[in-house]
């Protein structure tokens, strides 16, 4: 059983590719795995990168893994594919320029869709994140599609969140109304070459300023100074200073003691997600369809009520005190 | 015991003020009040109202219900206020334009605030529609202000759901990146006397053919043409239409069984949150803040795994087949 363990944290990329799978499809022995794989784990920096759609995230991400060979780095990269409302689908046509760098053996990268429930991908992408982490990846980068709460979800577990804005998008508003603004550790102009740059990071810096941690924070503690650069990915300009930035970012988390507190608040509420979804299973393996559809109806009949149906199922599945 | 609901349910005005305080602050009896309430309540219809900040929600609320009064009707309202993370506040100066109306007593006007988690707001709010809807209510409005994932999880409790917009403002964008556009029944164009009006009916009309369920319809079942309305809060214009398609929606509901399926789906979902909740405050009786940090130090240490300290909690609550 531990075969497929052992030979992840020898670096098998096979053993690593299974791992991923096992993970998505829940597979009930992986809980085991990971748990192994937990005592080998955490020495990875996690970077997340997100932005609207168009804002040139892909593109950055391919040029970042490319700068991070440059400088030694085994590189693992986990791309979040939104399931549309719309089109049902989760493919997307822009990650063919990274297939170029998965020819690399020191580059893994890994495409997951974003089926399932909010909490359902979190917990997946927590996990695929831990396998990379043990099988000695590092950094491990997570790019995730748009700005909804699914997303923000996701960046928990980045150490380090790059957001991607591309010139006259509006993202700047965006950011702040899908609560961007507090989760960015590093803000990326993209498309610099074109008009329109300058102001979004004028605009993005103005936004900043408008933090209030940012203007009462202690002077006497580190503080990260959240900074807003500028990319080309045809002029090839501005990447080696966002990689700079993102390590910069880990000594910063490091030096405060925030990555340890991160850490724990992480850990937390990882524990409490994992109960809660074996009771969801619990909840599923108790209640039948048909039974579900009985209660629902009386519910709605107003022959039965909500609260004490709940009840009823605590007591079935075994909740204490309830 | 069953003094308050007795008189919640003859129309009291001061014990559903009682209940939703009761409500709001998760008093345990709550519970089996709202059990009784339960078996009185499904006669209100319930709209929501939600826009960006700015578009004009809270002057078409008051509009609204001053529409509704001249129907008739007894009309109740659940103004839900977003706790920023910037400011930490709960208080929107425009409830004063509403306060006029609370002198009506078949007004029943309660603001909430959005502290806790986002379920626990979902929560609450069906909760206090339900003990409003039980004391004779109908319908009964929820304003929610902005347009993130709470919001359209507060939403799922309206029947009707009315997206307001403001000339110029780019809400319409705004629709789609928020999801916003699956959920409107009914879209309002507020502040119509300003320019750009026009362009805005025009962008959202244009959006809304885009949407590939209206295309795709079956053409001899019901089916909901989403109007896009204007109004004018200055001029008093177009209120009246509005009213009129919540009612035309509320036909539309019941002939295409819609009601009842959407009901069917929402209680399903509320039982389940319901055990959740219960296995969350089992989970807060059974670890003590102490063990938790405990715990969570070894899992940070690599002591201990996540995977292992969740089996052994669900087992501690009680959770069958862990």
């Amino acid at each position: 059983m531990q075969n497929i363990v052992e030979r992840l944290l020898t670096g098998d990329r096979r053993a690593l590719a299974r791992m991923v799978t096992l993970i998505e499809n829940e597979t009930p022995i992986v809980r085991d795995y990971l748990a192994e794989l937990h005592r080998h784990a955490g020495h990875a920096h996690i970077v997340g990168v997100t932005g609207a759609p168009g804002a040139g995230k892909s593109t950055l991400v391919t040029h970042l893994v490319r700068e991070l060979r440059r400088r030694e780095h085994k590189v693992g990269v986990v791309a979040i594919d939104p399931t549309s409302p719309f089109t049902g689908g989760a493919i997307l046509g822009d990650r063919i320029r990274m297939m170029e760098l998965s020819g690399d053996p020191n580059v893994f990268i890994r495409s997951m869709a974003s089926r399932g429930s909010l909490g359902g991908l979190a917990a997946s992408t927590r996990d695929v994140v831990r396998a990379m982490d043990a099988a000695g990846y590092d950094p491990i980068i997570i790019e995730t599609v748009g700005t909804g709460q699914a997303e923000v979800e996701v960046m928990r577990t980045a150490q380090t969140v790059i957001v991607v804005s591309a010139p006259g998008m509006g993202d700047e508003v965006q950011a702040i109304k899908a609560g961007i603004l507090e989760i960015a550790d590093i803000f990326v102009v993209s498309k610099a070459d074109k008009p329109g740059a300058d102001q979004t990071v004028a605009e993005l810096a103005m936004l900043l300023s408008l933090d209030p941690q940012r203007r009462l924070h202690d002077k006497s503690q580190p503080y990260w100074r959240i900074p807003v650069l500028k990319t080309s990915a045809i002029k090839d300009q501005g990447i080696s200073q966002v990689v700079d930035a993102m390590e910069q970012h880990y000594k910063y988390l490091v030096e405060s003691d925030m990555l340890a507190s991160r850490a724990q608040r992480q850990v937390r509420s990882e524990v409490q997600a994992l109960v809660l979804h074996a009771v969801v299973k619990a909840l599923k393996a108790e209640v039948s369809e048909e039974e579900w559809q009985r209660v629902v109806e009386d519910i709605t009949k107003r022959e039965r009520d909500p609260y004490s149906v709940a009840r009823e199922l605590e007591e079935r599945i075994g909740v204490k005190g309830s």
